[in-house]
């Protein structure tokens, strides 16, 4: 048996449309019988990345929400300063290029030539020093209670998604208390993280009493990233990097991994728990969750 | 049931030594009932790679085999050319470098210009034009028998590793008919895919009728990597993207998906299976396969 989807995304400000054009195709293949088999397969597309003149990147991506990918992965890099004046964000399809602008004169060139390439699920690059900034991060002492936790996994894991249908993706959902807010899904997760800080720095959503859920590992890059975006919350089903327990440790960020049913386990910031749930009585994910592979 | 371990790893050239020091460490946190719990967590360090007088990336790994992730990488980066004469290959375990010495004189400073941040797990970084070089490919017609693929996914499955002990950690593995040779692993899968081409440079070890198996999803990266290091099959227990597919098809790569069990899918270069094996006869995955979420 398969969770039961969830067909009333009325809760979330922005749910996954896996049904939307350009997200993914059909392609017709043979299976395990020689028999002649279509899936759907998830898109992956450059997109190009400027900052004013100057190109930053180019991320592979499935596409949705390119202003917010920019915008958040400009941020997460430390290119676009706290109140940074955006002037502009312009999406090209044709072209595949997305150009932020901003009133000051930026140039990133020193920084570029320091290449760090990260561990997370396509994950990618760091510019520049990964830990800079990192140190002046102060999380609130904002409570998470148990009870969110085990209603967020299990509201995500019913959420009809991409991953659900296509796998070979994954997905960060922005939450508050017990309700998830934003659901982005890239084939890289750090590419959804990013769109998240895209999202937030245009709606300038506060990140204080947030929580950021991912399915992918808790890696230092994800850590890190969390922690710039002021998140003082990183949960996820998967496991853990040591590197990534050391800096949630060293910024007092509560991380939280292999959240599976009535289980997980909790190596950073524990005390902002509050233990309102008793894991006995939440239900045990089904054999067939079916969530496909997308490691 | 979880599957049976298999101590025996006699027939792997390499194999992976999960209980070695340094790869993972023990970290103590708290459960969901709020009892402390002890787990191991995989090493995440970064390693910074030369190319003679210029540094080309910074790498997060677990630190194992540095010399060969560096070959790797520069050689997948087209970085170093076919029967490059190699002066030197010197890991500074305090630095945390390596640092790769050519008798050619090398420049990649414009090529570095441009950076492409791909979307496999860890992924990261593909420098100068991800497709450069891929239009000269050939790969063999070599036959694969689908016994083959089954008896190396259930040994690969069954083989001790980190993945299997601690998680969060991806596998890649060279195989030759139904033996695995070289089963490296990674934080990152594409440093576990560039440790297999290091490792392959190294003993001048041939292409042509060898299969890279790996526990990630395959994804454009991958499917360029395992292309231009002349491997004509690339399977994987996960999924696909479309361009991944797409570049398969071009280059003639067989690219097999979704191989657990019994079931698997072939999207491209299909001509190269001999159905020697009856689906029907292989066992499907226990409940509980032992593999902690990764991805």
């Amino acid at each position: 048996m398969q969770l039961a989807r969830d067909a009333d995304i009325s809760d979330y400000l922005i749910a996954p449309d896996p049904g939307r054009d350009g997200l993914a195709r059909a392609v017709t293949g043979v299976d395990h019988n020689g028999v002649e088999t279509t899936i759907r397969v998830v898109e992956e597309r450059p997109l190009t990345i400027f900052l004013n003149g100057q190109e930053i990147v180019t991320a592979m991506t499935i596409g949705d929400y390119p202003e917010y990918l920019a915008l958040g992965f400009l941020r997460n890099q430390r290119m676009l300063r706290d109140g940074e004046a955006i002037t502009g964000v312009d999406f090209d399809e044709e072209l595949e290029t997305v150009v932020v602008r901003t009133a000051r004169a930026t140039d990133y060139e020193d920084k570029l030539k320091r290449k760090t390439r990260t561990s997370g699920c396509a994950v990618g690059t760091v510019f520049g020093d990964m830990m800079e900034g990192l140190d002046s991060v102060q999380l609130p002492a904002t409570p998470v209670r148990t009870s969110w936790l085990y209603a967020l996994a299990a509201r995500i894991n019913r959420t009809p998604s991409l991953y659900l249908e296509a796998g070979a993706i994954h997905g960060t959902v922005l939450c508050q208390g017990d309700r998830p807010l934003v659901y982005m899904e890239d084939v890289g997760r750090h590419n959804a993280v990013d769109k998240i800080a895209g999202w937030m720095l245009s709606e300038r959503v506060s990140p204080e009493d947030k929580i950021l859920y991912t399915t992918g590992r808790l890696t230092s890059e994800m850590v890190i990233k969390t922690a710039m975006m002021g998140i003082p919350v990183l949960a996820s089903r998967s496991g853990f990097t040591a590197w990534g327990v050391e800096i949630a440790q060293s910024v007092g960020l509560t991380l939280i991994g292999r959240l599976r049913g009535q289980r997980f386990v909790c190596l950073s910031g524990e005390d902002r728990l509050v233990r309102d749930a008793d894991p006995a009585s939440v239900a045990e994910e089904p054999r067939k969750s079916g969530r496909k592979g997308s490691a």
